[in-house]
């Protein structure tokens, strides 16, 4: 439905054409449409929607939007929503809801689900516990496939999927698994036992949710079941969950590898204070950290108040530097963050960065000493010295920007903070000592 | 099968041993064990290998491994293969064949199958056409259930997915789908026009992948249609092609935001001169546009020549900008990257940045002038004018790190090259403007 149709019906209160027209569409862009309304409004149409779309708007809908609806919605509507909600889904509405609102969510669960929502609000943060959901069909070995598929027909519908099937035994134990593509095409009175894959890729509940996506990646599943340490089915991850995930990931890291700390919410979502807040630490830290610069400048005074010509090539080399540094790292990070590269590729990647940052190195070297010499003029001395310092400097800023992600994934530390401004900082302090012990000698101050 | 295991059954010959044990792993992991051995040693146990999963290992393999076997192996296991392999696997595999084997594969192929590849090799660069597959299940709006789970049951076994079956009509115009979740679950006698989802969302074969990926994002899907402009069907996209390009386009964007130009290979699969060459063109025009910052030094030297104090805070200004500009950059260009931010929101974009800035700079500028006062004791005046151009500093620098993004945007230019370094060079020449400005003013020079 169009956006103007969709306004002139409601400002017309043709509720009816609108149940209609919103039905026909996905739920995403119903919950998108509805979010724009006002409160009211939106709880008024929300209302009139089929049941089951109506479950699927709501788990689609911000978490504002959830919370003003349950906190209106009677409790037979909200009997409804959590009958039919995922269960990784109403963990994380929980995760998020005020206490009152949570409060009502337990009071309307039964003891069983109370357990298992405890049990699952203990996983560690980021673990595969906390993105798994407890919805998968479990078969039986000695079931026929006839048998198999008969109970997926009565029970899938409640399945978040039913594609990848669980073969367990009495003990819940994880015997092997599989695809309803099999169970279609094979012959019906094939037993499970005789089609199931047996060598099962799994996660354990508290592994991190970093590996999990690095699991999908690498064998392209559709769901990945979870275990716990006696090896019992205690859920399953969708791919649709470990996209979130993907792209969680990644833009925690452009967060840190910018020096800022991660936001959860969407920027436009974000309060200025929250914002600046997550942005002060680290510039703070850093604007500290250059008393190193500093101190080396006023300890190199005399000799920069003596050739001050010096003084304009300063922001070049220690950009340079800074960029450089920035360029390895950033490669390292993204290779360590895709399994490309591991801690025992640590001297291959040494001695490709140092290989690398000499022929780069020399080359803007070689193109920096004519621009210097011929367009600044500003003579052999300085433009040789200038040029050197640009080859230490890349050589430096490449192996120190190799190297830092690389150290930080040995102390267990995010490599992504081993980043651009942190490298910037440390290659200009270096760059600069070169430079002007450099200059001391050239130029014979 | 464990690696010790593997080898030690290698060395002892016991290839019924290996073919065995390898039959019940992942192609995945068999593909990576096979990778690890000499050329001879891997044909030799590649041809072992059970007829499908060899196809699904030969897919696994790197591209060099691929373009070995492609050259050994005769014409039947060629043809086995190529009726095997799923026709986007092929179409990567030909896009990067020399010349040699893309014509023994041609050779080798029927006279539609060449008409086809030809039809997929002109789509535009990381376009839907160049990600999509051609395996998918057609079905037809009058057969029944019964009708299409026989039909699926008969060519399933050679489709990438059937978990989504497309209903098309004569002239292969896509009229709806339909999950095989629904189909199995539903009555045997409903017709599929009675059960397909008629509100189909698509992408047309010349969309940009990017886009692809933020379609899947949106609605979770499994798989998507694409279509021609006609809106006949002419191949979907499967969920796990979408996690590579989501994987490849954040990958680009780290790239770019660290002045890389985009480096295809992983990093140890690339050459040092490669490395280089893709690092060392925008370190170049950087290096260059100091020229910039040399300028103001020097329009300034009288200025600095007779405060040399002030040179001691200049790395400390200019890397604070940079980071600034860095932080405030990074967020817009990810927000972008996910849709979260879009150009109507420039306005937005802009207020906050301001307010963000003055929050952030006037806390940083109010500790540094504590220190610069009564830890460095450079006095009033130098600390005052520091202070004050780290404010304007940090406002230029988040106000023109929000804006540059937005703007490449709007010229339909990547966001991500107005990152971190370019973003850095313009704020060091803005930034040592006011400041040797301020110097002039404050120090009455």
């Amino acid at each position: 439905m169009k956006e103007e149709r969709f306004y002139r019906l409601l400002k017309e209160k043709k509720y009816v054409d609108i149940k209609k027209e919103l039905s026909e569409m996905n739920s995403v862009d119903v919950a998108e449409r509805l979010g724009e309304l006002d409160p009211e409004t939106r709880l008024l149409i929300f209302r009139t929607l089929p049941k089951d779309l109506a479950v699927e708007v709501f788990a689609s809908f911000s978490r504002e939007d959830q919370e003003e609806i349950l906190n209106i919605i009677t409790e037979q509507e909200l009997n409804h929503i959590l009958d039919e909600i995922f269960f990784d889904d109403m963990i994380d509405m929980i995760e998020e809801m005020p206490a009152n609102i949570v409060n009502k969510i337990l009071e309307n669960s039964s003891v069983e689900e109370r357990r298992l929502i405890n049990q699952f609000l203990k996983y560690p943060v980021d673990s595969a516990g906390t993105i798994m959901t407890i919805e998968y069909v479990e078969l039986r070995q000695e079931m026929t496939v006839a048998e198999a598929l008969d109970h997926i027909k009565e029970i899938g519908l409640t399945k978040e999927t039913i594609y990848t099937c669980y073969v367990t035994n009495n003990n819940r134990i994880l015997e092997g698994i599989i695809s309803l593509k099999t169970l279609v095409i094979e012959n019906e009175d094939m037993k499970i036992s005789e089609l199931m894959e047996k060598d099962v890729i799994y996660v354990n509940t508290h592994d991190d949710q970093e590996k999990v996506a690095n699991v999908f990646n690498r064998y392209r599943f559709l769901a990945l079941p979870v275990v716990d340490n006696e090896h019992r089915l205690t859920g399953i991850i969708t791919v649709d969950d470990v996209m979130d995930v993907m792209e969680q990931e990644a833009t925690e890291d452009f967060q840190r590898m910018a020096a800022i700390e991660p936001v959860e919410d969407a920027y436009l979502d974000t309060g200025v204070f929250h914002l600046a807040r997550k942005r002060f630490v680290w510039l703070l830290i850093l604007m500290i950290s250059a008393i190193l610069t500093e101190g080396i400048i006023n300890r190199f005074e005399e000799t920069i108040s003596k050739v001050v010509a010096l003084i304009a090539f300063m922001p070049m080399l220690m950009d340079t530097g800074g960029n450089g540094g920035s360029q390895s790292s950033t490669l390292i990070i993204r290779g360590l963050a895709l399994g490309e590269i591991t801690l025992k590729d640590t001297w291959k990647v040494l001695w490709k960065e140092f290989r690398v940052s000499i022929v780069v190195g020399v080359s803007l070297a070689a193109l920096n000493f004519l621009k210097n010499m011929y367009f600044d003029k500003v003579g052999f001395a300085v433009s040789i010295t200038v040029s050197v310092t640009l080859i230490f400097t890349i050589m430096i800023s490449k192996v120190v920007g190799g190297m830092l992600p690389l150290v930080a994934e040995r102390l267990n530390m995010d490599p992504a903070m081993m980043a651009g401004p942190l490298i910037t900082t440390i290659v200009d302090a270096l760059a600069l000592i070169v430079y002007f012990s450099m200059a001391t000698v050239m130029l014979g101050i």
